[in-house]
């Protein structure tokens, strides 16, 4: 794996998430030379402690070090949630000779349990003398529920772009519930960062849905050490890549998911209008255990569209599953053998496709289907 | 169980939902002198053909008969669904001599698929021939995967009141994704009723969820005989009444629901906003799975109330769970023992009350947890 210049890694077990001393649940970044950075973060009203952080350091734009947690999102922790970071920040800018301000903290795990900040602290030492080039061990700290690591690598020329990801459930995006960085080497000012990150999400982490909730913690970071020159168009198209990438890791290893629907909606007056088309179906129970069921059930689906709100035209549905259509202008389309279906549905990945009309409006979505895993790992999940 | 004057009931089995030859699945309500009626529908923009013929009838005003059926919903089924409506209703018509445009047609059911119009022509003659007085068999033949009939009566002075209602799944309310019916014999004028059904719906019907998936075939009809005198204001204490009462049965009987979780807000700018966060936190599939789990989760629930988009202050934040305060101003109680939570929360009936401040907006609603029998339900529906 290409790796870009002037990063490094380090993890640690501080048992936060779990007892299990391998269990890696702290992870540290480092870039020695001070490197920009851009963020876009969780707009949920309620933000945890280290988001807040993170946005004033983001904005501000420099930063040295990622400090991680998983296990604890120290999110509704109040005042003492803030210092508890600070003090993290503090230990970890002592360690490396560097300005606190420049450790952007993030956490992910449960949410309103003070974070254990004196084991986190007493480990803080062992974690900085580990570092080295090797980015596995930090992807694998962030981890909750996900099943794997979540890392992607890709070139603008000779600039290198990074992405690491976690998420797996509490994933419905505004911005996306997960925290994800993306290191690259590539030289680059702030403004072209923030107006990449912003426009790289909407349609990448923004897209995707597990169970339409929104955590307190999501973060998405950009950040670049500025060592290699490389193509602007290059740049910002392999950021989105990458970022898109990672937002189809995180929707892939959805709990408990035994499949990924890809939607797509067209002829919607705008953009908007479809991608409200698209979420709604996404975050559709209905929707999502029938698929569970692979059952293509589309009267689920075309409810599903008419509840969305956007004003559509009945007559003008149609609905393909899986390349066969089934809906012609509003009802089952004459020809359709739900048997040609019945088949294609039991694969891991589905393509549903959804026109609403002759609009130059359209959205691509990614979702999961719901299945007992998914209930049993959220209704375990804490306990 | 008392009865409107005025009213006669039938059912039947037409293996509309299952070839089980005992299953009811079409109902008759006919009340021999033309009676008022109103009527709320769907909000969704797929509307069922008897949804789209049901309002006409409701402008109008009056009704001598509903014909209903489960198993099918007459829904995307285009010009031959209306069609199909209309030669059942004309069916009915001729049997009971009255005019087909006083029959108001029902579905719920599978969407999508053709109405079984010759099967159910063929019964319409021994249906008209079973009405009698007791209302259970109809309130039978309306249910899909309700687990029993929802029938409720009350009265008003010497005026009656008559609630039937089914609703199980796809349940999220706009109006709400149900069929019910209140039938009455005080006398009352169009306008009084069009104003106390829609007033009495929006704290009721459009306050419960189960799914958060709204159907194409909603509908609740308030239809009065006008045969009893009774004071006004106690007609509309007690059409609430009913309605409430009925939209408890449906959450309580919610597709694989193991609790019935009662969601108070208050403190909000308006009663708008205080809905909003209700109806958030009532559809997070995180909270509904928490529930399942007797896990008090209250991180899932103030990261709900954070995504639901109203303007509130973090630190204002007040979540109390079983009579038990956990959340106070934005942070866990410092008192709290989650151990007595612990115990209450293995009832069946749950309270769930949450303060966000100071201001005079304040609304109750009511949701289910979302079980592994949920997704068995539907995953399996249909196939």
């Amino acid at each position: 794996m290409n790796l870009p210049k002037s990063f490094l890694f380090a993890s640690i077990a501080a048992r936060i998430k779990s007892e299990d001393k391998k269990r890696l649940d702290m992870g540290l970044v480092y870039c020695p030379d001070k490197a920009l950075v851009s963020g876009v973060f969780t707009q949920n009203r309620i933000k945890a402690a280290p988001v807040l952080i993170g946005m004033d350091i983001a904005e501000k734009g420099y930063v040295h070090a990622i400090l991680a947690n998983s296990g604890n999102a120290n999110a509704c922790t109040g005042d003492q949630g803030r210092k508890d970071a600070m003090e993290l920040m503090n230990s970890v800018a002592d360690e490396l000779g560097i300005d606190p301000l420049t450790v952007i903290p993030l956490s992910t795990g449960v949410i309103g349990e003070p974070l254990p900040v004196e084991r986190m602290l007493s480990q803080v030492h062992d974690l900085s003398k580990n570092l080295g080039p090797d980015p596995d061990g930090f992807a694998r700290a962030i981890m909750t529920t996900d099943t794997c690591p979540k890392v992607v690598s890709k070139n603008a020329g000779r600039a290198t772009f990074l992405g690491i990801a976690k998420g797996s459930g509490m994933v419905s995006p505004d911005m996306a519930t997960t925290l994800g960085i993306v290191l690259t080497d590539a030289i680059i000012d702030k403004k072209e960062m923030d107006r990449i990150l912003t426009g790289s999400v909407e349609t990448t982490f923004n897209a995707i849905s597990i169970d339409g909730d929104t955590s307190t913690n999501d973060t998405l970071l950009l950040v670049s050490s500025c060592k290699v020159e490389a193509d602007p168009k290059s740049i910002e198209h392999t950021v989105q890549q990458v970022i898109k990438d990672l937002a189809l890791m995180v929707v892939g290893d959805g709990e408990g998911a035994t499949k990924l629907i890809h939607i797509t909606v067209t002829g919607c007056r705008d953009k908007k209008d479809a991608k409200t088309i698209a979420m709604n179906v996404a975050n559709s129970a209905l929707v999502k255990t029938a698929f569970f069921g692979e059952d293509p059930n589309w009267g689920r689906i075309i409810a599903a569209i008419g509840y969305s709100g956007v004003d559509i035209d009945p007559m003008l549905v149609g609905i393909r599953i899986a390349g066969t259509d089934i809906v012609c202008n509003g009802i089952v389309c004459p020809d359709y053998n739900e048997d040609h279906v019945h088949d294609k549905i039991k694969a891991r990945e589905i393509a549903l496709e959804i026109s609403v009309g002759q609009g130059p409006g359209g959205f691509e979505a990614w979702t999961t289907d719901l299945s007992y895993e998914y209930v049993r790992i959220n209704a375990e999940y804490r306990s």
